[in-house]
């Protein structure tokens, strides 16, 4: 590769008939001349999977205008309260992917799951036994739950934020008329104890937003476009890596056939009833519906070495052993 | 893998307990539902590169948000005339091989090139001699060119599109104020011999829009923005594959480090001056500038045969000979 005095770099390679062939190693030279030796890896990989997409299917003119088409209507979709590139990523399964190697679990520890495109940042912070719900028409669920380390400590005042849809399936942010009035969603701190509690509604399945981009990909792939009854909990806690999951309800249509891929055995919950004692205690109705779950978060250090070892036994699988690792991310590494 | 009754469908995987390592063949299996064979194996290399990328690089969640903020932003920068999504294409190199691939070339024709963010469809159609540009600060061009078959014969009324930016480095849509008055862009019909000629001005070097987010990510990556002194050509014409394609001028600044990848040796065209009989027999003045090129057109019979024959070369390096190719195009052969 002929190196030329291009303007500003003499480094940089001559860029001139380019093939099928050669394209690739050419893109990563003038992208080698990027200072972050981070960005050059994350794009190094992505314009060698790109081309390699399109050189494996042959990707025909219409089809490469088709997807810039594609792309364009879901960033033309997202709104201040709508993602739809989030859920491009969700129902392409990389959302629970990029979870899973960001938030490594140890086996007694929670896990975690996707995120999706319904948390915002301006729910109101609850009392304990407060509702979060202002539907009347849902089925009324007390929500006991606890938060400890992979020891067994509670943790107190731990921030959870919850949410979860009416009972028609929407979430708040899907009414057009929702203005700055969260619904369906609240923060909750966890008392001495560990336990937060709160008052809902029974979960109910519902469709992805369907009349969007995404949609229209779902219906084209042949899938239906539905995702079991859950309820959606972060947690965030100082010294704790942020652990992002949800639970799901036992038995709820769809359970094995989750449209975003967010369904483990660990996070299916049976639901109970609320007994006199605890109608009493907790001051709901007995023979409602209750949600119990302990959960376990993982300490920052913990999760920063699991990360750390399984990107280095990542790059060894890669044959790529020559990578540094920097805060578990792999790093060239550059002299 | 189980299977499980789910609605709608009984031949659906269960999808549960998904992990870095099981969640890629869970998506082939969800989306070998697709009834469109070419769109299912689109779909199964490209959730398999996307999960790869995912995998090798050990992408982070602020990693993955900041790409998912950076294309809803590419998204949101297009407008009916501006497209960011093919710019972004064009910058990591994917419009250069989409087109490769696509428009296959026996050496004896003439190579295309990328396409560009820039064309539009509303040029008025002009008579031989016009000129394309209404920019009177523009050095003057007479552009003398004709368009043959692969043996040399003359092609008659071929649709030539041609396009270019003023003075200034600008094609007409990047004013604000254009409406809808087309600039440095018309469509002009070569004659009973192949031949069109028009009058323009001496294309210059422009930096492509770095003003949105693929201007951001070209100066992260510490590369220039700037693509050298061209002419776009696209040629239709009735039993022939369409040629997108561009000419440029020798010696113009950044000839060897094109932000887009476009340039080929073949392309490269040194300016000529107008002779005083050329300047009488065009009615343009005599030293002025002169662009000549001969353009040749290959036959849609030519290019489906070697677009089917590389697609079954790469099919058969890639170890996938079972794949079937139709129209050019690699399709599982489903029974």
């Amino acid at each position: 590769m002929a190196s030329s005095t291009g303007p500003g770099d003499a480094s940089i390679p001559t860029l001139k008939d380019l093939t099928i062939e050669n394209i690739t190693d050419n893109v990563h030279l003038i992208n080698s001349q990027c200072a972050d030796p981070r960005l050059k890896y994350i794009m190094e990989r992505l314009v060698t999977h790109l081309h390699d997409f399109a050189r494996e299917t042959r990707l025909s003119f219409e089809e490469w205008m088709a997807g810039i088409q594609f792309l364009t209507a879901v960033g033309q979709t997202c709104t201040d309260v709508r993602q739809e590139f989030i859920l491009l990523s969700d129902i392409v399964g990389l959302s629970l992917l990029v979870d899973s190697i960001d938030h490594p679990k140890p086996p007694s520890s929670t896990e975690g799951t996707v995120l999706g495109p319904f948390h915002t940042h301006d729910a109101a912070t609850l009392t304990p036994g407060s509702s979060i719900s202002g539907d009347p028409n849902g089925d009324p669920l007390l929500v006991l739950c606890s938060v400890k380390t992979t020891s067994g400590q509670p943790l107190a005042d731990v921030k959870v934020d919850v949410w979860e849809t009416d009972s028609h399936g929407k979430y708040d942010v899907q009414y057009a008329d929702r203005g700055d009035k969260a619904d369906g969603r609240a923060i909750i701190r966890s008392d001495a104890h560990g336990v937060f509690w709160f008052n809902a509604i029974v979960p109910v399945p519902y469709p992805i937003p369907s009349d969007g981009p995404v949609g229209q990909l779902i219906a084209k792939l042949g899938r239906h476009c539905w995702r079991p009854s859950h309820m959606h909990f972060m947690f965030e806690k100082e010294g704790f890596d942020n652990l992002v999951t949800a639970l799901y309800i036992r038995g709820s249509d769809y359970e094995t056939s989750d449209a975003v891929f967010g369904v483990k055995d660990s996070l299916i919950v049976a639901l109970d009833t609320v007994t006199p004692q605890l109608a009493a205690q907790y001051n709901v109705e007995a023979g409602s519906k209750l949600l119990r779950y302990d959960f376990v978060l993982v300490t920052d250090e913990e999760t920063q070495q699991l990360r750390h070892d399984e990107a280095v036994k990542a790059m060894r699988a890669l044959g790529r052993e020559h990578m540094k690792i920097i805060k578990g991310l792999p790093v060239p590494d550059v002299d």
